[in-house]
């Protein structure tokens, strides 16, 4: 877990959150690197302090050889690319989340950096790797670090990463104030057409029910046929969404003054402590026997 | 585990779900046992197979003190509220989940039980006790068992449960197709009015991100001064409601046709299967060490 010196003091913690929904073009690294310092320098000027992008932003995600990957993946923190927003996140004094394509070695990974007015601060690879990443990319072997900074306690996961609550709950028991969301939803045919994605309710009810702002950032646009749906959103410890959902069309960027010492208060009732709640003396009993090595 | 031994064959298995959304009135037991049994007539006459109904509806909830906890209490299944949900669950050829308060010798539970064509099959207690239920009752001891019947496996869960996500995942594990969850939620202020609860969210998320079906029942009405929102609702394995949710303030039995088959369908791509997915290698390595014996 990486600490930072400073913190900021008092019953307060503000922090304006904007995500960005917005589109790339497959391939074309340096036109979307830029373009993501033209939405950072636009989220900064509104006074954003953490700003959280898509996932795998930089290259597209609909792959067709293993070529195209290793040629737009790139090492992290020493790549280009991470340098630039380094850069923009010193001269603007701001916190930035955003996914990559990681590569390490002869691998590569889904992954997201979080980079500071210091510089670099660490990264996060999906851990839950959803249909053809499971071709192009390594699952993630870092788990679930919470980056604790003057902002407030950070954590990262991506997209399918979203569909399995022991994510969150790690999150939470970790201690981390957001969870911002790098991601490429996909557009749900099955769903109505004004929800398109289940995973809005996801966010919400996972910041309801571990005390959390959730910040997602969401993708929109058509990639070789496969649509985004965008509806990106923030949400605080009440579970409604703060800002959004997004269209899910257009690029957009969403901002919430976020006070994250609102998600240390877990007293729900006089009689109720979120987390103490929690019947840590049965969850293996209610499991059974045969599974008790894995969590649940 | 409850096992039963005929068992539906074939591809699907239809069961008709219903659930009742009610209000009932604090102590009048006699009156609050006819008007379920009327209830239930009145679902199986529309054919339904398994009648799902609130919380502790035989007695009310917002109690005053140990005396009328005492003076509620019964026995399960000896006590002559089941005795008559056995008669009604034979005579109908139903299965019914409804919320009773137990008592245990000198101790009281919330609990609910399942009983069907062939009498008594089994009971829950809630585990996550809300607010004054730490006053009044003991925390469930039973753990989450998950009933296998000819009309599939059934698990309950009540109120304040829903928002541990662990209580669903373990439901899934155990192979839960549906569960069912008599409920009484409150109206949260700060939320919008059209929303009133939080709970329908995490139903459809849960129903979702686990497979299963999930039935709702919630109470309606007002009970010394405390507001229930209604909203109960019927969801499937693709997390949209597939009835209601229902009106926030008068009665109503929803229905759905449910194939509890399609809960057992878990490949979500050709690369995903939502169970082999779960990092269980990394679950408790994302944990940390100090938390290792507590799931998660």
């Amino acid at each position: 877990m990486y600490e930072e010196k400073e913190r900021i003091t008092g019953k307060e913690i503000p922090v304006k959150v904007a995500v960005v929904q917005m589109d790339c073009l497959m391939g074309a690294k340096e036109a979307n690197v830029n373009k993501t310092l033209a939405k950072i320098s636009e989220a900064a000027a509104q006074g954003a302090k953490l700003i959280v992008l898509p996932e795998m932003i930089t290259s597209g995600y609909i792959f067709n050889s293993m070529d195209e990957v290793a040629g737009m993946a790139e090492e992290i923190p020493q790549g280009k690319t991470v340098k630039a927003w380094e850069a923009a996140a010193r001269e603007k004094d701001v916190y930035i989340v955003c996914g990559i394509l990681e590569r390490e070695g002869d691998l590569f990974y889904n992954s997201a950096v979080l980079v500071g007015p210091r510089g670099y601060i660490g990264k996060f690879r999906k851990m839950h790797l959803w249909d053809e990443d499971k071709v192009w990319v390594e699952p993630g072997n870092l788990g679930l670090p919470v980056f604790s900074t003057p902002i407030g306690r950070i954590a990262i996961i991506i997209c399918y990463d979203m569909w399995f609550c022991e994510m969150w709950r790690i999150a939470a028991m970790k201690g981390a104030d957001i969870v911002c969301v790098p991601t490429n939803w996909l557009k749900i045919d099955t769903l109505p057409e004004d929800i398109q994605s289940m995973a809005p309710y996801m966010a919400m009810v996972a910041a309801n029910t571990n005390s959390m702002f959730v910040a997602c950032a969401d993708r929109v646009g058509v990639e070789r046929g496969t649509i985004f749906p965008g509806k990106s959103l923030i949400v605080g410890p009440g579970g409604i969404p703060s800002a959004g959902p997004a269209s899910s069309k257009e690029e957009a960027i969403l901002y919430h003054q976020c006070n994250m010492s609102d998600t240390r208060k877990y007293n729900w009732t006089n009689h109720n402590v979120l987390f103490r709640d929690r019947r840590v003396d049965y969850y293996d009993v209610m499991l059974g026997s045969q599974e008790k090595k894995h969590p649940f």
